[in-house]
């Protein structure tokens, strides 16, 4: 299913003198800043985030899994969604794909549809923390960092093969999640995870193209509950450091300790040029999966200081922008609406804060001042800004509200039935 | 399958001396302090920690399940597991079932089974966190707090007919955990949320037998991950008082914000009488439900205190025990037995603690010597105390050994396969 | 030292302009919404946060205090700095007193002081958390809750004298914020800390004039390390129940495990007609004391939304609200301003919040609608609406600005020096 | 004051049939299982932990301090109470300095002082996080890390002053604990503070004899509670990795997040050759700076594994240990005698544990098997082992009962009086 540009053009046409209205007044106040607003729309308008493959459907807890209706049962139906959500915000131009829930098994066909819907396939996602049905070796005690040499061996073959099949598709990064770790005291020797993983990294490496980036994620904890093989930023930049150039971390923002600085984090890797990958959501207590900007809203404008720092002042390259979340109540496509939108917005006050002012508050240890600049941007109302860089790329003023008023869910429920079920958790 | 008491008895022999050697070290030591060795012995041997029904098969976490073969795939068998357990480590002589997980279609058979291995049945749990197939309405915005009344009425019937099997077996209580929560701010009025709970319990607690229990188990977060109907010990009590008597509050050791102060609400409980169950498990994290003792056995042990202190000087009779752990990668029997050793060894602590000279040292606000009093306990090793409490009913020595060197997890798998998989999370 | 509505006005007219254009748009935008601006503004005019007489100094942590200049040495030079808020923000027109740090040993010029700058008295707090230099025992190890009776006694006497003190100037509510609990297991017994801690304040409510209330905090730890004589809303709950009506439970944002669901513990307390007092804060970690809404803004405005959906539909009266921050970097006074005008903006949203579809939303569990409303709101720039509601009582656009242009700090400087120390922390 | 070994010996003829009788039956049982106990006793005999010279006073919270009585006034005084502990429990045997706290006015007198009660000078450490009377410049906004350079080469300029301090009295190690950081978001870059911390360092390593080792200590938070400029294992670990080979990672146990594996970060620290100070306390909620062991005894001994592991098998030297506690209620010396049997229980216990069978178990990923190997060691009561190799070497066999006994702190009082404070925090 697609939508049209018309389809979204008839729907903004209702808002359109509203938004005008709002997006002018924005604009001047914008202006008497001197920030130059049209530079903003265009930096806007080239953000890409990522949407995995997995995230169309409705995700689980362990308790049990409440599956909504009309959900994609393909990978093509997969990109055909994306293509909706990207035709609607204009920012949702790629897709991560999860091998083996979706192996692109005829490549060239699927490259086509993607480019047909102008979606990029972003990094590539292996999984070794299930077994498949026809696998020699189980993961239940590990993969890259398993004592079994053979193991790691299936580990690293796999990883290896989903270089191969995001080579095909045009992707230029894997991104390492590793579940493995320990659930009990002295289950296993930490050095020997370590070197184990490593050793393993290592060979994935050897393996990946020269242009290729291999993102190496952390995790403090789930589903390992005494210790992850890679628990936090420290461990990823001592691996990533240790396998060489192509090697960089990946911030999942759910893979934190309560109350971790996470903005500190990422201000730091960037400094080392070792910010690769980035992951949103948000959460409460732990890797709640959440809609992004749900919960945390300050903490993602904060973080996005240090972004849109780093990528001004740091070597750090543009780091690869993934929502990763768990779409286990809401409408899948709708929760990413929101998470998008909410991405949008963190970084539209991020490119208008006042980043001369800020430093000179800093300079005079001004903290007064250095919260109200970080404030005032926050509490600026940058809405009609992110909606004028969609307006001008043809895509929905209120993308949500013309999903609902388009009546697209009910479209895919009677397109696909009402009990498909997505690959995923 | 069963093992015979001489089965164990022959193992036994073989450590016979050594343990003799070492209890009556242990007893000479405890009587130079003036503790009766008997009465405690007694006090172990008559402690009897539920095994819930799901239990006996591999757990899962929302990325997998690894699953162990031999698993019981019936009630029966389940029981017969309960039943190997209880010959081993006379501590596990009840069962706690799971509706609809393991419906007793056959009650009389099942209570004979039950009788013929010496096991008791303890509290039932309702189940509303699931949606079940055949089930009229969906429980994924809530059950017993639905903002809709015949969902919740679906959930208050659900929970009378657990109560209903209950009976028929000779259980005396339910056990509500209620996963009813929001996972976004703004999702349900908090509220509307607690008076619908609380309506809803109270035509479960209408049905409820006079000589029943309904125990409210509460829990901060999973599966929702904004807020929970029921988060904290101070909601479960104000829904337990407004309930009445036979309504009590279940502590379970996983559900709690980090760094709670667990013991302390164990004391207030039973100080108002409050307390009505008791879930061991224990974490590092969140709810890891890993093995009892395995992570913060100290803090098990200052449980125990709260526990064998509050029995003796309050009204609260003792509490329903039950063993709420997942066993996601050790055989689920093997992890049973570590948990239950951990907890009679807590148990054996508490009980020989001196507890005039520890109040003594309160009154002086002796703090050093208070601390010493506690750890001068935890410090001895009274393994041979509950092991003596184990051999004097013909149970063995070293439970796990036993298990190990009968090959009991072989007999299980050539019994019932490889493949069999229990009913569980 | 006090500033003239003439000095403010002067600053204000040369924002004028530009305020009213913001606000015109703003309130063209709520218009729109069906919102009643006035009666918002006439909300927000009338809504005051008392400022604790501790908090115009330089506050410390255990490991230093680095003193700003200007700091007021005596309770009436406090009461002018925070006259001089107020005619500032026209939102700090009340005082919290505490004893002993700020006797009013002349209460009948102390009430026209505060009068003539139209403060008034708030709850006056009471400190048995610190001993002193006349005192006859020590609170070493507790005061409302110590072993010792005549310990207590000296704790209890203490709040009662306090409550006089009170009732000199006006006030109407008594705080008890106990710092009482242990440090080390087996330090006390749980119970009889309970006992005692009640049994005390009993004798305390029984002093309590007829139209006053006490209020009882709670704190999860700190200074205390293992366990607190009230660490949690659930005990404050039980004590204030058992106490009788005039007996309300106080939450403090920065006393609470990490994670705790705040906005729901409001909710639940208002729904019992318990919460009596609010103070104010933030923090990332602990109970860090930072300016109001510096860290977590949204939460904020949720829990702002929870407190005004109590005040339309429940019992519970308008709680004493208060600012409970330490000033350790900032000018006390323009950190206060900066929490003061936080505090008002969530207040304002919550105000503005489109009810009545909120309940629509939830009762059709439409999760991602409540979202886009609680978002929707919270992204709405209100500061023009705050701003308006100071501009009609003569207040400042921007008490930051003005206080700044006006050099009120080097004013203070050059009255009472640089080494003036204010009592608190 | 000092006693001597006739003193202890009297008390210790009291217990010793009793000691020799559990020492007796406790090495049967390890000679049992192979285990060579008089190596073990040697290295027990040999394990020397330093005393801070401010832990000798009461501590305090930010909310008040309750002193005791016999505190030393002067480094001289502190050096002999730490004589007295180290005659007590034969493991005391060293001294850590804090300057300007303790300024060696006398270098000599106080080496000869040491010397004559075998106490070695252990790391020196640096205090930047308070300002000094005759300082130019305030720490107020920062020391290594300050925008100005000024600020810098005070903090500088005081590190190497203490380097100096160390030299003349015998030290070989620099501890900087940095408390620089920020308080609100904003506050400074966080780029800024790494670069600006990590060129003071670069500076302060280069006065470094070539024998020396400079400590880099981590800690989330406080006394700053946005960023600290050394959060984080990473960031120490980044640090000293570009300062050079005589720098290294200082781990203290109450300096992480809620749930930290800190075992896990021992074990890579070491791996890498970077564990370079190890300082001892426990905690509850945060940096509560408790009794060692006081709360969470089996993760002491779970990091005393790792401890002890990576001494034999890397190629990390012994770190420099030393107790970082805060005494707020109990007599100082009777606290850090606690600390310290729980330090030589935990060290003892890590010798004890079969090596070879849990690297077999762990091998097999027999994860049963490995808790039981760990909690069959934990669960061994090693306090005669402990005690013995105190009175091979002349201390006490109960090193609190004979302090007590001797009636020490009354002593102490009667010489220095109850009103001395010592330096300290």
């Amino acid at each position: 299913m697609r939508i049209s540009k018309d389809q979204i053009q008839d729907i903004n046409n209702q808002e359109l003198s509203s938004h005008e209205n709002d997006f002018g007044r924005l604009k001047d106040q914008l202006n008497n800043k001197g920030i130059q607003v049209d530079t903003i729309l265009e930096r806007l308008a080239n953000f890409q985030v990522a949407i995995p493959s997995w995230a169309l459907g409705t995700g689980a807890t362990r308790f049990g899994r409440f599956p909504g209706g009309g959900e994609p049962a393909s990978l093509h139906q997969k990109i055909e969604d994306i293509g909706i959500l990207h035709a609607l915000n204009n920012s949702s131009g790629a897709i991560s794909l999860h091998i083996p829930w979706d192996i692109p098994s005829d490549p060239k066909s699927t490259r086509e549809l993607a480019a047909s819907l102008n979606i990029k396939f972003d990094a590539v996602n292996s999984n070794t923390f299930q077994d498949q049905p026809d696998a020699k070796h189980s993961y239940k005690f590990g993969s890259l960092s398993h004592v079994n040499k053979e193991i790691r061996a299936q580990a690293i073959a796999h990883n290896k093969e989903v270089i191969n099949y995001g080579k095909a598709l045009g992707s230029d990064a894997l991104t390492v999640w590793l579940a493995d770790g320990t659930t009990f005291p002295g289950q296993a020797n930490f050095r020997q995870i370590f070197q184990n993983t490593l050793s393993s990294l290592e060979e994935i490496y050897s393996h990946l193209p020269d242009d290729w980036k291999v993102l190496i994620e952390y995790k403090p904890f789930e589903p390992n509950f005494y210790s992850m093989a890679i628990p936090d930023w420290g461990t990823s930049h001592l691996v990533a450091s240790q396998l060489g150039d192509k090697a960089r971390c990946l911030v999942d923002l759910g893979h934190h300790l309560p109350n971790t600085n996470i903005e500190q984090i990422v201000s730091i890797l960037m400094m080392q040029g070792k910010l690769g990958g980035f992951h949103f959501n948000d959460s409460k207590y732990a890797d709640d999966d959440l809609t992004v900007g749900s919960i945390k809203p300050y903490q993602l404008f904060l973080i996005f200081n240090e972004l849109v720092d780093g990528m001004a002042n740091t070597s750090n390259s543009e780091p690869a922008w993934m929502i990763d979340a768990s779409h286990n109540l809401k409408d899948p496509m709708e929760d990413l609406m929101q998470s998008v939108e909410a991405i949008m917005i963190a970084y539209a006050q991020a490119l208008i804060l006042d980043r001369k002012a800020l430093t000179a508050a800093q300079l005079n240890n001004d903290v007064t001042l250095a919260q109200e600049l970080l404030q005032d941007t926050f509490r600026t109302d940058v809405r009609a800004l992110v909606a004028e860089s969609r307006k001008m790329n043809n895509a929905a003023l209120n993308p949500i509200q013309v999903y609902r008023d388009l009546k697209i869910r009910a479209a895919l429920i009677k397109e696909r039935g009402n009990n498909t079920v997505s690959t995923g958790l």
